[in-house]
């Protein structure tokens, strides 16, 4: 569609590591899957709602790397990233006799990212795949890191797998048709970065949140490029989330409650996220690691990114229960992940008053 | 019980590396467990058949390591081997708020092995897990290799991970309740070592076939010491299955299309190996790589162990069907696991006229 700012960045994780490019007319271009394996068969995983506006093309392009391409169109939404929706991609794979050589495309946002590289990490114990993100979210969240799973009734992301990806391909082409929604909540996940890790990335979102909003695409290759960088480098320190990594869970553990509590897909991830670092900052500032004035900043940042700052009334009892579940939690006990300075995290525990305190602030 | 021969065999992963323990009275004695991190809370998971006669002794073991430990008993056999028992796992997990330490405990056949390997490995992106096999061919089949999976209904072990335990407790009291019929298809995984790596296990095992049927400690020892030191070298130069693994394959190619065809649980999985093993064998006398009574030789061996030498007649079309699903097939080829010399193996492609001749000569 046209030439614009693009950018790579390259994850070094040995011979595990992989780029991801980021720009515009990128996910029908030969050129972006040069890294990935020439095999016989390739397999489409998009949604109702991403597959009719750019499956075409893209398997327009698979063909002519890929004998034969397969398409699998899952129905759209976090309420079927479960075990059965997994379980058709199972089934066109293997209703179609694909071998261990099958190369996975996961085109879409993070649910069919995080089902498609789960698939590909199980499939005959584990099958190559490639990311096609097609949502700001899923650019910035699911190109680093990894982390490939399914809900289960009873909690998030719980079952799944740590997995690379060949390539990640973010075209801002694909942004275009995005809701406004949607873009917000991306949004979200590209503003916790500053809190967590870098003061002077907030600056630059409180001068650039309006171009982001408006999709200018410099201001977008910036927010997607830094985040990604932001992220690799916490996750290259620990690819296994034993300790640094869980920094990028800031929002999320009062987030994940938000979602749960009020079903999967009631709010989107990146507002229930906003949301959730609304009350992660407040708890900051309550246990004394920064002043009122530094998480009011990060709020009015995150209302002008047009997310919601106060969440749903569940109740106290409710939102601790809930985060228990959180897989941060050890042997019942809530951690929380806190801005220590602002572009400085750590992960500890919080009294039980403090916490049903910013509940209480937080909801209604 | 006994204080037995005993054996350990050090499996050298880097920091994935763990120890096999062989002998009796191993599995409710505390020393066992030493590498296994002290977690608050552990989850037995066991079977119906095998859990009354030896949960409670393990329960009580554990109870000194970890302060809650749990159990979930599954249903006994193959046929079970699926999302739908995999998830009664992830239920218990997450019923009891079990954390991302919680330590799960193996304790069965190969089914538990594979299926607890698999939910150990998914949950949360991965829980410590322990092996303690209970059957011959699990001892010596799933003790080495780190490979966990759930059957799909289009094909067996389609859906897994590569993922290893923390310690493997080969227990030899467990034999002792195992019905023959499971102790021989433990044996076909035994004899399997010797034509694809050992031509001298293959005069040790003529000398003590019956010895083992007879459940004698120190020949059974010998056996699941030498076939997990084999299988640790293969896998060791290999542990992606990206070529020479395929070697331990042996028979299985044959096998899985006899199981498949069958149903699973119709006849066990050592037997349709010991069965697939006498294919395997007369195929690579028919390509000229064995001389005739080599293979004679082997099928003699699997005779005398007590395992069928005669496929189901399920027809040429079907088997070779079913064998074109086989992982190890590339793009529609099968590849068969073949003897190139007593003691060496090969994986290649056969032409379809002698694998069809290698069918009506052992099925009826």
């Amino acid at each position: 569609m046209s030439s614009n700012p693009s950018s790579t960045v390259h994850i070094d994780l040995g011979d595990r590591s992989y780029d991801i490019l980021i720009g515009g007319g990128l996910f029908d271009s030969l050129e972006s899957y040069a890294a990935v394996p020439r095999s016989a068969t390739a397999l489409i995983v998009t949604n109702t709602t991403v597959g009719p506006l750019y499956a075409a093309q893209l398997h327009a392009a698979l063909s002519q790397r890929h004998r034969e391409v397969l398409e699998v169109h899952l129905p759209d939404g976090e309420e079927y990233k479960d075990w059965q929706t997994l379980n058709r991609i199972f089934d066109a794979l293997l209703g179609h006799g694909c071998d261990r050589k099958t190369v996975l495309y996961a085109l879409g946002g993070g649910v069919i990212g995080d089902m498609t590289g789960f698939a590909a990490a199980c499939y005959m114990r584990g099958v190559p795949f490639v990311q096609v993100p097609t949502t700001l979210l899923a650019q910035v969240d699911s190109s680093v890191g990894g982390k490939t799973a399914v809900n289960h009734p009873l909690g998030k992301n719980m079952i799944g797998a740590f997995y690379q990806p060949q390539v990640v391909v973010c075209d801002l082409d694909t942004l275009e048709t995005l809701p406004e929604r949607e873009l917000s909540a991306g949004l979200a996940e590209v503003i916790k970065y500053a809190p967590i890790a870098d003061a002077a990335l907030l600056d630059w979102l409180e001068a650039h949140i309006d171009a982001l909003l408006a999709r200018d695409r410099a201001a977008l290759t910036h927010a997607i490029r830094r985040s990604c960088e932001i992220k690799a480098q916490v996750v290259g320190a620990d690819e296994r989330e034993a300790g640094l990594r869980a920094i990028l869970n800031f929002g999320h553990t009062f987030g994940h409650a938000i979602e749960a509590g009020l079903g999967y897909g009631e709010w989107l991830h990146g507002e229930a996220v906003g949301c959730g670092m609304v009350m992660a900052a407040d708890l900051s500032a309550r246990l004394g690691l920064i002043d009122a004035a530094t998480a009011q900043r990060l709020t009015r940042l995150i209302e002008r990114a047009k997310l919601p700052v106060v969440g749903p009334a569940l109740g106290a009892d409710r939102y601790i229960e809930l985060m228990r579940l959180d897989k941060k939690s050890e042997a019942g006990e809530i951690r929380f992940v806190v801005i220590e300075q602002l572009g400085r995290a750590g992960v500890r525990p919080a009294p039980d008053a403090l916490v049903r305190e910013v509940i209480a602030a937080h909801t209604g």
